[in-house]
């Protein structure tokens, strides 16, 4: 088969490579009919992600078909549509029965990281039973194939961890597929205001289009909390970015009493300022998703309430990865949000 | 009657003021019986608290006598023996009827900062209605006079926003009054282990007669955490000293999902590693009390399961202020945790 | 002035009575614009609730002026547009700091109960600084006025004690005002079928204008909730209507782990089928409401997700009060759901 | 090997049986070391557990030694000592991801039900990794033993579905071993008062040993509670009987917002006086323990904290199977709370 391998720091290739087998009885195996590259994968082909080595394929978001299943996975079996998760979770360690199954002890990120992942055309999915979803037969792929990775993303370090309710003004810094993605499904909990902040115009109109109330630069989005809000700040801040300037933005904007959610990858460490925010009672979260709100979004998406098939704005065949990933890096000019490769 | 005033950096003197009168219907009037010395009260003497004016009354800790009450404090009256708590709740407010009696839009910490305060023979109490509480008859003054602060700050801000729970590792970073407080009400939730770091040797054999199961020093405390946690990192950890390096500390000890409490009182910001973070699925939370628990706690004191006195390692009377001052200010050679001064 | 007086079973007339005037500083007097009629004021009428006494004035949902406030009332001040919860809360006691002000020892639902209401020309509000709000200029009486008590019920009682979700299936019990109620308020949490079981086939019709996904009888129920549950039942039943039957319907329909809210005023006990529900971890729960949402509930008037003036079905004047309740006590010819008596 | 077999009504008999097998990978085969027997084990004898079907080995509570492990235990190896818990659970259900464990789709309570259990030389533990846990080298079979069912359905069901926190006030109806074991556990969480309800008074002793504050019968119950609260009533009841009027008992004694745990096992329904309740703002609680707290419990046994051995009354080998049943069936003549049997 043929999988998108990366060969070092701004090398990658769409080449044969071995088929997957299965090796443990809590793997499948699965033939991908979609799949999409991340900001994360971005990250790794910068070298900025050392404990992934070269020679790995690449991709931690695809929807495909069961093609083999090992003998504990009691819940799927060859021939059914499903999505696999971005996160592996063995289900059994503290923190996977804690519902963290970012942290799981054996698990966690590893599929397109430290194992080979979904950008070719067949993939090993490790523990299976609490990684992969069956898609239930009114969705179609690009309907749920977000949910893999952004979507939960989203809505549980976002909307979740910071706690989004109904009346809330809420501030999303960074306007990338991640941040749109928080934006979309605050929505779920009917924030009154959703304020997207973000350097690039064409973001922040995509951002009015994806839920965002209010799509602002870093120099407007002081005024426009304040006058929001009567001056007290932000219900909930979610920093999309990943970059210092970004995280102490979302710190600055929060209200007494708040929450600040962190979802941005950080490459380095970031000034908190403590001596205004000790006595706020302010929390401040960090986290990656379990995917266990996937059967909860799926119901959303089947209502029509949550629709992110929008933020494709290009499809390729998976055979052009390549040509996907030079379209995805360079979103300046091409407009790229999501890339979607399918068989 | 006689006043603690703040006369300017590093000048105080406990000397005759007026005597104070009802303003608001909602104020009370108290004599005070008892009072002590906070470490807050060191940073204002210091000129570190700039929104304390020179001619300020200081003290926001005290139990005592009702004199007189305005108007509309229909649960309490002249001759009730009461606390004062640290922060005045106008009990309406957006925050106040949240709980966050710390964040009430009028109120907050005024007592001894931005209102006359407690360190005196009487004193005005605002917003007596939510700030105010009668002593138990069977409860003594010192048994409860440290609810009106150090108690209630460790126990809503370290214990209960750190969310300490059955069989938890906790790591308490100071050995100060707050520290050992938070170690004190800890116990109420029956953690596993209790490791408080601090430099100072006889606060950390202190720390062993409050509740901590482990006192140690900052080169120590990896180690300790490590060996107790199978690695993992402890459960919570609360940051209660107020300096930078306590507060990285406090972030660095903490395991994948677990909890940061920040009581400490910064004057600069600290270094947030949230590129060990973000995927770590932390919580790190702030505050001030908002004092409501304290009839809960009360309970705690009544049943000898709390019980702070033996912090009390001065005690003077109300006009040995300046001499009280003097030997909380010099903890290194006094052994001074809680200098308590009554009439 | 005039008000609507309940002068024993099946008595009621709008008459002559003595305007009222400030007993307590905590008190404000307010001209009524807008008031209605609840099922709650049916009950006295028909003799229901022994603890109205002859000679009140009934009514506890009213928007007005204010005219006078008492002097500890400071959020408020003469001539602003109000409206007064249906709950009286002092702000102050161990259930008003605990946010549920409709335990309050001292208030709680008094006003047309155990002292006179608004269903008046006047009426005199107590413990008005935690009990009424400033409706914003931006919404209009008739868009607020339902705040007072059925959204608020429905809302906090049925939509936030039953922890409706995204993505949930919820069934509520009944189409009357606080049932309608609930279905437009749960939809601020986005769950996927909104089910509402009821007996008159206009209620029915009725509740699908106003949020619910589908609208069915007793004898329908278990099948689509079966079928939109594949048969475990759903996350969340709502029981507002009040009988046993209504009830033990809810505590049937709900699945393994999932919640059951009474709203309901009950005269009488029910049948726990606890032999059924020992192992289901459900959680059941019941209240009134504290008004504390209504603020956030005015924002989601304000953004359009939350309109309720549709249930205005019959608008009168204050002076036409007598027909008003004729209109109301007979909805199944009349129609009526809600009738607005204005000034 | 032998065990002891449920021939139907009244019949029972230890005897031999065929040696358990790997079935599913998820399975493994451990030899008994300890197993006890429990009230639900009487249930079946008396008929009223028609699930359990004659010829069925009994028994769900049990330390040993691992012999065998399916392919996809990979947690646990031959030799391990563990305890395997009463509540079998396959981890990757949307009950199990959720952590409700008691209503695992295809597990839950089958041990010793309708799956061969545990009161016998040798089980098959299914869903072993989610189901059995190593027991820690400081801490004997003894002191863990319990954990398996009547100390994680106190501590679970009714400490912590019951929300019990520092300084309440707990009533628990029954001194069983889940009542007693509900006491010990809630010591954890430092209430003021726990006091148990039972009519034997040899158990009121007993659960005064346990950690009871107050002991006391039905005709007591009432003006104890009265006393203790001001009239307010419990924070926390929690029924640990299973009959109608326990769980009455439970409900009038709860306060406005208080919590109603229900754990015990009931054969028909009870009447809900929802007339009184309806507006008091319950949150009333059912349900079966996950096992999940088990290694914090471990924790709290290890520090001391949590001892539940002193319920051990009778000590046998497993061959004394049948007179253990004898002595756990009279508790009224023997004294037995818990009769361990080991090998």
């Amino acid at each position: 088969m043929k999988g998108l391998v990366y060969d070092g720091p701004k090398q990658i290739a769409y080449k044969d490579q071995p088929d997957p087998t299965l090796r443990e009885d809590t793997d499948l195996i699965m033939r991908i009919t979609h799949s999409t590259i991340c900001g994360t994968d971005a990250h790794i082909i910068a070298g900025g992600v050392p404990t992934c080595v070269p020679g790995t394929i690449l991709g931690h978001e695809a929807t495909g078909i069961v093609e083999e299943v090992g003998a504990s996975v009691s819940n799927l079996k060859a021939g059914d549509r499903i999505l696999a998760t971005c996160v592996s979770a063995c289900g059994y360690c503290r923190f996977c029965t804690a519902g963290m199954y970012g942290q799981c002890l054996t698990g966690g990120w590893i599929l397109g990281h430290t194992v080979n992942g979904v950008q070719a055309e067949y993939a090993r999915i490790p523990y299976a039973r609490n990684s992969a979803y069956k898609i239930p037969e009114s969705l179609t792929d690009e309907q749920v194939l977000f949910l893999t990775d952004i979507l939960a993303t989203g809505y549980e370090v976002g909307v979740l961890r910071g706690k989004v309710s109904p009346g809330d003004t809420v501030v999303i810094v960074g306007a990338g597929p991640v941040g749109l993605s928080t934006a979309l499904t605050a929505k779920l909990y009917s924030p009154q205001n959703i304020v997207v902040v973000e350097r690039t115009a064409a973001r922040r109109d995509f951002a009015l289009k994806m839920g965002a109330t209010h799509a602002v630069t870093e120099d407007e989005v002081h005024d426009v909390v304040n006058r929001l809000t009567d001056g007290l700040g932000a219900d909930v801040t979610v920093e999309a970015v990943g970059f210092p300037e970004a995280f102490e933005l979302a710190c600055d904007l929060v209200r007494s009493g708040g929450h600040i959610a962190n979802i941005g990858v950080h490459e380095g460490p970031a000034t908190l300022h403590v001596e205004k925010l000790w006595a706020k009672q302010i929390t401040l979260t960090t986290g990656i998703p379990s995917g266990l709100t996937i059967p909860q979004l799926m119901n959303s998406i089947a209502t029509g309430a949550l629709d992110a098939t929008p933020m494709i704005t290009h499809r390729m065949s998976l055979s052009e990865m390549e040509q996907g990933y030079d379209t995805f890096l360079r979103p300046g000019e091409t407009g790229a949000v999501k890339v979607v490769l399918s068989a």
